[in-house]
């Protein structure tokens, strides 16, 4: 065993990601094995017992009217969708520029809504595939909704669980924020299928699809439409992305089909993860093209999946660079085998 | 009081980075009084409470030899650097390039190193200047023994104190980590401090410098050859870089007068930091031209830190757009003013 761990010591090995160009670091002479990435102890977010859960009921507390709303064939609702009562972002329509000296701001213009789902606790692990199927087709409806707005560039649909994930309410939900500017990531990893495109004549995500199908190592789950990979330049232990096999741009164009099979996907997915790891903190959040009115063919619509079993440190944030301590084949190996 | 925040809420604001060109948002409808960012709670950092601890008592628990030590007069040591005994990288001078089908990897060959302080408690912001002074001296030293290796293209020098900074011992000590890849932060610094002087014919970093000494009201701390100021587009509550004030692209040039006036500065700012949010965690890390044997003419050194009082939720870690909570200008009187 401890000579295991020495050799793993050597293959320490710099990965670079396909698609940015960016490198990553798999430390495995840190290593642990797989089943000792589990979480011990979740920091607990502390809400205030006194008062009723804001997204149990959300028409008791002062939210904003829906925007959408699920109801269940019993008449209960199951989903909804309302602005953020705290909004980082606010809803005029008009984006000023503004100068101070050599600086360059403008306002915070955009949207900021909530999708909460019914149960306090249960969370897509323990779902249905139709509820979650419902999660993604308000994803794709508020998505439509918003993308035409004069102000809106990119919208991010991301979800945060746990505290140690940013989590500051434990009921499960999700969040869209529509904004002016496409973000440094996108940006970089639009840039990055551009120039792989040009070089290849291929789609980088079609080429990492094609080679994860084939040799199977790193793949979690497989289906018709989607499949769901820890990818080979992983930035966290047991990340893994959910790609569309066949190439597409644009999240919001998936069919009624599509969304079942991606709901299967995600649901699969994060079951193994709360296994895995017994309940850790995770994020996800949906990548795709920007609604800016400018066509991207070359870039290839996906879900990333973080759970937050380490915190970034002074090295991750100054350099970008991650550490990731467990290898993304034995990460997916474990992951597909429960 | 009601009115003021209900003001600060549609002051929300985009600000770009006058460097990288990333935008951060302001969120100051969240906004907080810059005393209620002070740290109520700190996550413990637990550790073997039978166990000596491995950085009071470094030659009794197997670490490898000092590369360095510092004495004081009356024979005890005062600092001491050796090498990481579970390194992110191993020490071999031979870079090997691998590919997996369509992906890049390589070993991770670098170095990895420790500098411990004396005390198991006593950080910057409790240190006198002479004792900051033979941190920063450390650093210099370690730097140019380790610029001139094959394999190494990058040195970052970095610092987490506490679990929320990702810290896992709670003995104050930095890290020294000489690898072969420049990194993606790094890079797009170089990159815009180059586009910036191409376009405007000065260097990026001189020119934010001049407005800050000049409008003063994100300025923390003055001094003869450092300023330190809470950056315009400040990615946490109470960032602060200090930057020396003439134009320097390599920060192991540093003479010994000038390590002493940044001792003071980054004393005098820790202990601002340290008072301001109640010995709150962070990082600190150093951002200089790499010594992969080219010239970085442009480029302009300097030190970022980074308080940790919230953790990087699902939209930082999609979009690498990051929200701040409290204007920089208010932070930095704040600061100014302890």
């Amino acid at each position: 065993m401890e000579k295991n761990i020495k050799n793993k010591n050597q293959l320490t090995e710099l990965r670079q990601d396909l698609v940015t160009g960016d490198w990553v670091v798999i430390a495995t002479g840190r290593a642990k094995r797989p089943e000792d990435f589990a979480v011990n102890k979740r920091v607990i977010i502390e809400e205030d017992s006194d008062k009723p859960c804001f997204f149990c009921y959300p028409e008791e507390t002062g939210q904003e009217k829906d925007l959408l709303i699920y109801e269940t064939s019993g008449g209960d609702w199951s989903l909804r969708v309302f602005p953020n009562k705290y909004p980082a972002f606010s809803k005029e329509e008009i984006v000023n520029h503004n100068e101070e000296g050599p600086y360059f701001s403008m306002d915070g213009t955009g949207y900021h809504e909530l999708f909460v789902t019914r149960d306090h606790k249960r969370q897509i692990a323990q779902m249905d595939v139709l509820e979650v199927a419902e999660i993604m087709d308000a994803y794709q409806n508020r998505y439509i909704d918003l993308m035409n707005k004069k102000s809106v560039n990119y919208i991010e649909i991301f979800h945060n669980h746990g505290k140690e994930a940013g989590g500051s309410i434990s009921h499960p939900h999700s969040q869209l924020v529509a904004i002016p500017v496409i973000s440094p990531y996108i940006q970089s990893e639009l840039d990055g299928a551009e120039n792989y495109y040009r070089t290849n004549k291929k789609c980088a995500y079609c080429t990492m699809i094609e080679w994860e199908s084939e040799h199977k190592k790193r793949v979690v789950f497989d289906s018709d439409d989607f499949i769901a990979y820890c990818p080979f330049s992983s930035r966290a232990a047991f990340e893994v992305w959910i790609v569309p096999k066949k190439h597409k741009p644009y999240f919001e164009r998936m069919s009624d089909k599509e969304k079942l099979v991606l709901a299967e996907a995600m649901q699969k997915v994060m079951d193994k993860i709360y296994k895995a790891l017994g309940d850790p903190a995770y994020n996800f959040y949906i990548h795709t093209s920007p609604c800016d009115g400018k066509d991207y063919p070359h870039y290839h619509w996906h879900i990333e999946i973080l759970p937050r079993t380490s915190t970034w440190a002074g090295f991750e944030l100054s350099t970008g660079v991650e550490i990731s301590t467990i290898q993304p084949e034995i990460a997916a190996e474990y992951l597909r085998n429960i």
